[in-house]
């Protein structure tokens, strides 16, 4: 591997810190067609920006993501901004013919993520790659209910229920940060965690949602404000308080295009659940159970098999046959969050080498910020059963 | 405990079989106002109804439930049958002053349980005591997440998820028991196992749903015809098929009077999991969790403690201060599936002695009952949230 | 089924509440070649022994054991007394003509088991029966842990890994039960709860042990006199203290006599375990795992599958044709403690009607005793390596 | 952080992995008092050192561990070379003023692991800074494990149970790999991962081991002949046998310092568990659990609390305040097998930076040594109860 491939961030918050490990590590377990040099990480403040490229392994600090562009040493843009910026940085990247890793929600509407997926086709005709950051279908447990679902060892699926569930907002008293005003975020809980679940579900059954019933709540409506800079953390609050204009929960039933039923839930109000990403799958010849808190292991139960014997089985998902762990550690020696970013730098790595599209594609973002607007519009509508616009 | 009571009961099936434990063992593990004298067992065939009555320990065999109410020594009738005969002999039971136990669903209609419920008020007015067998509710482990609620332990509910899960007609060619037909049953997954989900859920928040959104479903809409007294087994089963005029499985979501939001979801359909009446509660001070596949457990997260130590802990709800498990064995020796009946039959004989209301009473099942209708009619109607009407 | 079969039981505390519910509920599940009648309840107290009777459901008292040996209408007689009386009751009632089930441990010494093996072997050329009553060997999981070894599943098997885990006297003011004094109890932790993971260890590997190395230990040596009845609870408790006469915990390891090695702990200082009554198989082609806290479940783990979708799998010992669970209820509903206790009656009246030996013998229960015997040697110098004396 | 530290690395399989990819990350996360320097890495092969230095991020590769002593830009030498290796480069290391951090089990016998802690004494004194790396104490959740016991949370502790389980050699046919030959290895299972539970548990307790019993055994007693350099995996085999020389299986009890008995187990022969680390500890007032499988997380049970509410909780060890976990992901995303090393990495850089001794120390590692040798000894003497000799 000699060849090497220049690579930007925008970003350096809880997801620039996670790419950045990504990008850091990659080379160092998986055959590379081309190995990543962190050339330059951009942020809007220069001093912290500098701070954070030498503590995550960036070569360069840019002020601005503008700068990114207008480097010959870049040719990959990873976004890792919030979602109200995705689309102007994504748009700009490609069209100066650089290949774009986006983080999700591809972006906080329909029309932009529209326009994302306009200028994805158009760079892809001129080989620009692009890719949708959904991170949990790089989990190892998640690529393999996937293979098993491909594999048939399903049969045929008939029930998907879903739950992405938080605690981090219980207590009144934590503060309005970003993620709970729609302007910066788009949505509450729907769009950041109920799109994992969606792209997870319909990633593992390898088909859409053809119609949704939602329903959402707002439990808390005013919070204290925030520094303006807080992510996930409560940073410094306020005594003032503002509105909070987003959803606290999101719950839904969906159709799939298979016929399958699936129930939805996204919620940072589950008390001691802190990153419950859990997806069911029951079909016609066997189930498929994961939990996210215990990422490492997939829950299998073979229905063919005689019913004195069948179970639900822990496959510890750390062989090396199974998707991206044989890169690691020996069986039993669990991964952590991060491997599946570094995954997803793999795969897109390959695909851009390859010439070919990585999957999720900004169209699949797209898919699910049709689904994620149906809910909306069914929510709005008593919970009318809203059909998922086609992509 | 010189007194005694006469009890007559009706059906010998899956449900006769349970009640007839319960009956028979009430008094060796619990003080009871009167000791229960196992009459009479009333069914339609003379031989079978005999001999059932031989090996579950009645003193006698009636052919017809009607010979239950002319005898004096029969102060209760406890109904076993399926919900299309409910009505009639409830009522009847009832007017001939004896104290009724009926088997859930109340009935098949909201209208037979409006009835029934009016007969149970006038009946209570002349002494004359009705209990609906929700016998989830007497599950120590179910027991207990009731105390907890009760006690402010989770604080303000924010959400509900309940599901009730079984497996057994996965299999296209399991034949059309009465269960899955319509004039028979009322409904499918919807009103056996739906039923107790709803009554569960409402148990435990001490709440009632005020309004529902339902997706109702029937994956396989022909089966073959079976022996007609086939029940949750195959028996015999023909090459001739006949319609499945009853939901497979049945989604809801739904709101409860305190502002908590509700996922539910019954379906037969869900391989590998044989009965798992499952609920989760989470409130701003702390979560329940309950699984009937591990029904000794209840799951705790107490949200007050600090997050360095907090976590779901296993209860194992088998201590001499827990709902009923006194009664039994030492810590750490759990009770099955039938013992929850035997709590239901001491709670029954205990109101009856004390001259006070048995819970949960005919109004609460008429409650049920129209929570189903209201999912139903939502179904219909492309889900749109459907108030329930108020009991 | 018109026969029936006469039965007197000794005892009426514990294990008497526990075998009588077992009788009084054979019949009801079970077809049985005779039916058992409840003839008498023998006790020391004649007033407590006639409440017993009542509430438990036998129809007459008698006061002292030998009563029941002179009746006609006893054919089998039950001991469920502590051990140091175990011996002389069944040795007498054996040669009364009486069959015999005792409660483990078979006695308090080598020596007495010894001698109630020969009465049972010289009791069984006469056609009198007699078993040890080992109830674990009797829960549905066990007994499907025994199939799956039996039939070759788990290959040759490598380790055996058992623990018996309470917690009931952590607190060194839990008083000085009979259990606690080595005259009364043979021995603590190790006769009472040992004794069972070596017969289960034993019967699921169908193998003994052949050599054992011990430790055990007192932590508490003193504690407050307790009122002389007191069993597993503490009754009432004095200032005055008494020494422990037995040991609190013992551990050992040992070897099988088919290559396998086991680790082996009992204990009544584990606290936070309640009945942890757990053993571990692991065999060159697969691997079971047990715990009686969750008692209902058997984890197996198939060696023989591609280790990419390996993995324990929790199989759920409720389906019809797994070892005594199609008699109760539908898959996925749970049986308790007592139900073992109820397998363990059918299975004798079984053997009885048949003319054939019930399992376990005495002599296996001298093959207990003989390890344990083993154990209290090794351990009392300085846990040498130490034979077991064959049966 | 300005200040830099150069490393140099010996050895490049599985350890040299993981430390590499300690080393490359740790600055990352961890406020630094000097930013490692990933100098050289070197090992026996120059080519196959040049390619693991290039993708492992090593700046430079050497051939042999000598000429790391001869540079000036390595302060620390970091020893990743099987046990027989240990004590001669550790010791030239010391002496040539080199920081040394070295892999488990400090040495194959305890001779080597006295010299090599004489040899880390003298370099103390001269600020020179040794330490072993049992990695398993900087898992998030075995680090709280010690934390509750510090605090005091379990009471007095009674019982240690530990288990290390793997199964990759039971398969008869799996190669005789360096880790199977007495010479390269020092022992078998007892010395590879049997050291992991010794170090845990008596840092867990705080408290040594004081006497042991133990029992070795080598199920299969000779493999096909292996590639030289095969680790833990197969490589090419051939059909030549050679005679396995270390043990397969140790087990051993014993008594801790302060009066707690311990159970422990180490086996490559336990299908199914594949790097079950197993530790629990139950104590007068409080209980813990851990299973390295589910590393992120840690049971606890609170005995002070009211038997009805007690139970195992699961404490998922993601917190801000939790050991570590604070500098990684928001709580709910675990970490996996390679972070424990990362942690091990930055407490070392912090203990040299203060000129303090880091934990555990080579005469740690010599305590676990001695340990082993009493184990051998004990076995080799018919398991008679062994003391540990003092360190």
């Amino acid at each position: 591997m000699t060849e090497t491939i220049g690579v930007g961030l925008v970003g350096s918050s809880f997801m620039g810190r996670a790419h950045s490990q990504a990008w850091r590590n990659a080379a160092a377990f998986f055959d590379l067609p081309a190995r990543p040099v962190m050339a330059a990480l951009a942020g809007r403040d220069p001093d912290r920006t500098a701070a954070a490229a030498s503590s995550l392994g960036w070569a360069s600090a840019e002020t601005g993501w503008r700068r990114l562009l207008e480097r010959d040493d870049v040719q990959i843009v990873d976004i890792c901004t919030p979602g109200d910026s995705h689309a102007e940085i994504a748009v700009a990247a490609l069209e100066a013919g650089k290949h774009v890793i986006c983080e999700k929600p591809l972006a906080t509407t329909v029309a932009e993520a529209e326009a994302m997926t306009a200028a994805a086709v158009k760079a892809a005709a001129a080989g620009v790659r692009s890719m949708v950051a959904f991170n949990y279908r790089r989990v190892p447990a998640v690529a393999l209910a996937r293979r098993f679902v491909e594999q048939g060892r399903l049969g045929r699926v008939r029930h998907v229920r879903a739950q992405y569930l938080q605690d981090w907002i219980v207590d009144p008293e934590f503060p309005l940060v970003w993620r709970l005003q729609k302007e910066r975020a788009g949505s509450g809980s729907l769009g950041d965690i109920g799109a994992h679940i969606i792209d997870t579900a319909q990633f593992v059954l390898g088909e859409p949602l053809t119609g949704v019933s939602g329903l959402t709540e707002t439990f808390v409506r005013e919070r204290p404000l925030a520094d303006s800079s807080a992510g996930l953390s409560a940073g410094s609050s306020s005594t003032v308080k503002g509105p909070v204009t987003v959803d606290d929960a999101a719950l839904f039933l969906g159709r799939f295009a298979g016929g399958a039923l699936g129930t939805f839930e996204a919620t940072r109000f589950a008390s001691g659940r802190k990153n419950a990403m859990r997806i069911e799958v029951n079909g016609s010849l066997g189930s498929l159970s994961f939990d996210f808190e215990a990422m490492n292991e997939l829950w299998f139960h073979d229905h063919a098999l005689p019913a004195g014997e069948a179970g639900f089985r822990r496959i510890l998902v750390t062989e090396a046959d199974h998707p991206y762990a044989g890169a690691w550690w020996p069986p039993g020696h669990g991964l952590g969050y991060e491997h599946a970013f570094t995954h997803e730098i793999r795969d897109f790595l390959v695909a851009v080498a390859e010439g070919a599209d990585p999957a999720p594609s900004f169209a699949d973002g797209l898919g699910v910020q049709r689904v994620l607007a149906a809910i909306e519009k069914s929510a709005a509508d008593e919970s009318r059963f809203t059909a998922v616009e086609e992509t």
